[in-house]
Parts: C-alpha cells; sequence; structure tokens
C-alpha cells in the first residue's frame, strides 16, 4: 500500500475516534520512520493560555500509536496496537500550534518488534516523541511501550 | 472556601479548556483529600471501543492538578500549576465511563509544599492517580510531579 493510501487510512481511523476528532488532530508529514501530527493551539488550550499538558500527551500517544500501525500495515499484519506506559516530561510551555514527531526508540528494531508479532501473535516495542516549540526546543518528550496482538 | 464554591470555581476552570469540555469532565467527588472527576466513555472512546489512553491520561492529569489547585485555594495562595512530568501505566482497557481519582503521592506532603511556596515562591510536589475498572481492578496508574509558581 503506499504511502498517501496508508495514511489516508490512519486519518480515517483517527477521525473516527471522538477525542482525536475534537482535538483537530492531522498528519501532516511521513517519511517511513517518523509520523508527524499537528493540532491546532486553539482547541488545545489550557486557562493559561498554552497547551494543554493533556493534549500534548495525547497527540505524541496517537503519533507512536500512528506509526506502529503504519509498520505493521506494510508488513502486512493485521494486529491490534495498544499504548502500555508512557512517561511524559514537560519542559516548556508551548504558546503555538502542536506538532508531535513519533520514532522508533534508538535501542528497538522494526524487525525484532515484526518477527516476534509473526512467531508468537503478541510483540511489545518502543517508541519515542517530541513536541517542538517554534524556535526550536522542546515543549514536552514522550518515550512509551507498545504492545501490538496479532488478530485473527 | 466552602468545598461548594471552591468545586464551582474549579469547574468554570475546566469547562474553559476546549479540550477538557470537548471531553465532558465533571467533578463527581472531592474529600479534601481526594479529588473524582468522570467523563462519559462516548466523548473518549478510541477505535477499540474502549477508553482511549490519550483521554484516561488527560483525566489522571486533570484530577491531580484540580486537587494541587484546591489545596492552594484552601491555602489562600494564589499560584499557577503546571504538571512538570508524568508517568501513565495502561493495565486494561476500559469499557465503561471513565473516572480518575487523584491524592497527594504517600510521600509528598502539604504542609512542606505549602511551607516551601510561601518561602520560595515556587514548590513542586507528587501526585498519583487512578482509573478503576467497574469490576474493581484497574484500568489505568498515573503518578506525576507538579510544580506551583505563586503569583504577584
Amino acid at each position: 500500500m503506499p504511502h498517501t493510501d496508508a495514511l489516508a487510512h490512519l486519518d480515517a481511523h483517527y477521525q473516527s475516534m471522538p477525542p482525536v476528532a475534537a482535538m483537530h488532530v492531522a498528519i501532516v508529514g511521513y517519511d517511513g520512520d517518523r509520523l508527524r501530527l499537528s493540532a491546532p493551539l486553539a482547541a488545545n488550550v489550557n486557562d493559561k493560555g498554552c497547551a494543554f499538558g493533556g493534549s500534548l500527551g495525547s497527540l505524541m500517544t496517537l503519533a507512536a500509536w500512528g506509526l506502529v500501525s503504519l509498520r505493521l500495515q506494510k508488513a502486512g499484519i493485521a494486529a491490534d496496537v495498544y499504548v502500555a506506559d508512557s512517561e511524559i516530561r514537560y519542559r516548556a510551555p508551548l504558546y503555538a500550534d502542536l506538532e508531535a514527531e513519533a520514532e522508533l526508540d534508538v535501542d528497538a528494531s522494526w524487525d525484532d518488534f515484526l518477527a516476534t508479532l509473526r512467531q508468537r501473535g503478541r510483540a511489545r516495542t518502543y517508541l519515542v516523541a517530541r513536541v517542538p516549540l517554534p524556535d526550536g526546543g522542546v515543549a514536552a518528550e514522550f518515550s512509551a511501550r507498545y504492545v501490538a496482538f496479532a488478530k485473527g
């Protein structure tokens, strides 16, 4: 499946979830290794005029989840993907639209993850994500473990 | 300020945040030490028909943030409260309305937090929260560090 079709499928998935639709999440980039999502500040603002921590966490969780889903789709494996645990560091307030970029943790391997999933019907892997600040710094960082369960 | 007024004030705060209003968050309990929030599954459901991990994280983040805010208000201190970092463990899918309960971490002290904030104008403390399952288990657990900055 080419990137365009896979991303349209992922976007339809996102928009089918009411809390994600309410955040106005959009896919803004995918190069095979990194998935970038955006969400407007207006729909994700807190009481202090900056991005709500919960929205930052949700956007990073969704970006990492989406990246795993895209890699499974590319590998032709039907599986349910869940976030198992996550750590978030909020480093600076963000007074601009939100953008989250997710990629595989440096210590993890797609090949290992997919091989284990094929062999055992379930597998885990580790993702990282970040929300940049407009000036080049970092608003929030995320690391998480995801698990996949093969279907059928 | 009696609990009723403080809770009305906190609820207005929550509802003023678009992503929180979209989650349909409601305050359902406060005994001075524990704050409980709820949110309907329909507004917080994922692609698999259970609660979206991002919504679980947001609800626990909001419950802990609200508890800190209530304790500051009770102490007569005007301060901005931010979540600094958090860890979430997703233990089981939740196919029911969401409810999050937050309290101070067992190793933390409100007296120490408030004294430090009065003396230095800023202070940190540690909170925990969880989302129970209808049958008595736990859907998600959360621990986080919050920081407060005195205003003015």
